[in-house]
């Protein structure tokens, strides 16, 4: 990335996607002078209302992609399921940051298992399923109870199901879809932590402090800094972060989700990497005075990284599908920051908006 | 106000004026939410590139203006040179915060002085110039120094010329282009102070810390909190905001800037009132959990006024003109947050942008 100067302010960054990464990135963004060109197949994107410029198009549309490439200085995106053919072609035209890389081996569940565990970090026991025979023989390697995931396209808990003692494989084999899948040793775990890491175009790294997070079905629930974890822990976390950063070659804001094993054998898990901002990151909007957002708008921009110390704790709670209507009583809480996404339809599962509540600064 | 209901997230929010502060205005708003409408005759407008619609037009333009009104469901402005004819037609359509009478008393240098005297507060000696011929037994009312400043649409140092000892005053007349004007004594001050309170429309008031600020060439340069003033003073200053804000029945931000004088009879001094959010309260984005704008946006929706405590000590500098080139020094900064306005032409004197400096809040 030597070779490309840094954006200035005026210049417009094109973000792909139009939900509420891209929404929040785009206000990041104008903050620091830019002007954003959202690019989302969805009529609805949240993203589009707060943006200067907006293109209606599907992710292959060649003639949309040309004219989006053409009117922006830079292009990023919000989520990682783009197909790699479209950064492609938008590479031709303008610099796309984070580059392909960061995208090919986290589109993919396998990709992603596999380079971790080749980069020599733990990872759960997990094995490839690429049709109904092979379940068995990852069953063998995993143990029960397991994952069997979709190795592309899932999230928020979408294309997961659990394999128990007991249960019939197959059954779960068809509620994923009968697609290539992954099995993962349902590791047993003291508590999920996730890095919120940036990496600039000079390979400058830095992380935020580390947020405790609890999932309820497959659905981030509730982010809390800081963790209750060492600082030795912290550490590992953060460097291992950083190991997954560099072997991608990653700009701009990565996440890294891990298990704190409960057994003390290996300590650190890696669960998922987001090559984006992350909804574990919501907390430094209001807890630190650089958000992950304007860190990400930073890191690709080429410039200086943001510091990352909080000024204040935080837990961040998803409003997720009708916990949204609670926004009254949130706006009467003294220290609660509410954050709506302007999304028209509530449905449920639906990330409808996140409420960071305040509180002092803890010494850890 | 009590027979309006509160707006809910997901409905629009009109906003008359297109510059920085329509922008911040906008952004705080989505984050709640909203959606929002600029209006404003300039196409090249910061606030456009940050909302979801815009309306380019003269504010005398019915049909615009009827259009406006009726894609909105709640109107506010970003500052305070609106025609008043416009806020009534709107008025007629859709409920306009903060109401005609904060436009009508404040529009008016003379007025907005005669209110503020009437309520018994401190003002610096005055006098109204209708004439060329009125100067002179101005100038006995006021002695020398003193400002001569048009009664209307003067901002930021323009329409103002000084009259010193010795000085023609009718120089000063031709330099604010003989318009009806305002004499004001040149008050010996300590400092200037603003305070930024809102008022919500159940008549709740909050104000932010009071801060301190410095202005050169008639515009204003840094506004630094906390002012280093006694606890006492910074109560009776929030109680003269407070007690303007009553009057006007103002709902929304008001800004009141205010001379401390530096001979001991009187303490504060008002010297303008800003029916709006204010460049003094800018600093608020980045030193408490709610800034004004968000403030505002509470105030006018009908939702409870944010709490108002600050986490950090912030020095604001303003970016005006050229000062806008810093910008890669000042993102270098490691507790300097930067905020661009997206202006596409730098003039000088004009406000491209501003950079909150932050420190651990000290105990004042």
């Amino acid at each position: 990335m030597a070779d490309l100067p840094p954006i200035r302010p005026g210049m417009v960054i094109g973000i792909l996607g139009g939900g509420q990464l891209g929404r929040m990135l785009a206000t990041a963004a104008a903050d620091l002078g830019f002007s954003c060109h959202i690019y989302c197949p969805d009529p609805k994107s949240p993203a589009f209302a707060v943006a200067a410029a907006r293109t209606i198009a599907p992710y292959d549309d060649a003639a949309a992609l040309a004219a989006f490439a053409g009117s922006v200085d830079l292009i990023t995106f919000e989520f990682e399921n783009i197909p790699l053919e479209t950064l492609h072609t938008l590479g031709t035209q303008a610099p796309v940051l984070p580059g392909p890389m960061s995208l090919e081996k986290t589109q993919d569940r396998l990709v992603e298992k596999a380079m971790v565990a080749e980069l020599g970090i733990a990872v759960p026991p997990f094995a490839p399923v690429a049709d109904q025979a092979d379940i068995y023989s990852a069953l063998a390697r995993t143990g029960r109870p397991a994952l069997l995931k979709t190795r592309r396209l899932g999230y928020d808990g979408k294309g997961q199901a659990l394999v128990r003692a007991g249960d019939d494989p197959v059954a779960a084999w068809r509620t994923i879809g009968e697609k290539p899948a992954i099995l993962e040793a349902f590791v047993p775990f003291e508590r999920e932590i996730s890095v919120i890491l940036a990496r600039g175009r000079d390979g400058a790294t830095r992380a935020f402090d580390i947020a405790e997070n609890v999932h309820a079905e497959g659905i981030l629930s509730t982010s809390k800094v800081p963790a209750a974890i060492s600082a030795e822990l912290a550490e590992e976390a953060v460097a291992v972060a950083r190991q997954i950063a560099e072997a991608l070659d990653h700009v701009g804001v990565l996440a890294v989700e891990m298990f704190v094993s409960s057994d003390n054998r290996t300590r650190l898990l890696v669960n998922e990497i987001a090559p984006r901002v992350h909804n574990s990151g919501h907390w430094t909007m209001d807890g630190c005075t650089f958000s992950q957002f304007e860190q990400h708008i930073r890191a690709i921009a080429g410039w200086p990284l943001g510091d990352t110390r909080r000024h204040s704790d935080v837990t961040m709670d998803n409003l997720i599908g009708d916990a949204v209507d609670t926004w009254p009583t949130v706006a009467a809480e003294a220290d609660a920051r509410l954050h709506l996404y302007g999304k028209a339809e509530t449905r449920p599962g639906r990330k409808m908006g996140h409420v960071n509540r305040m509180r002092p600064t803890s010494t850890r």
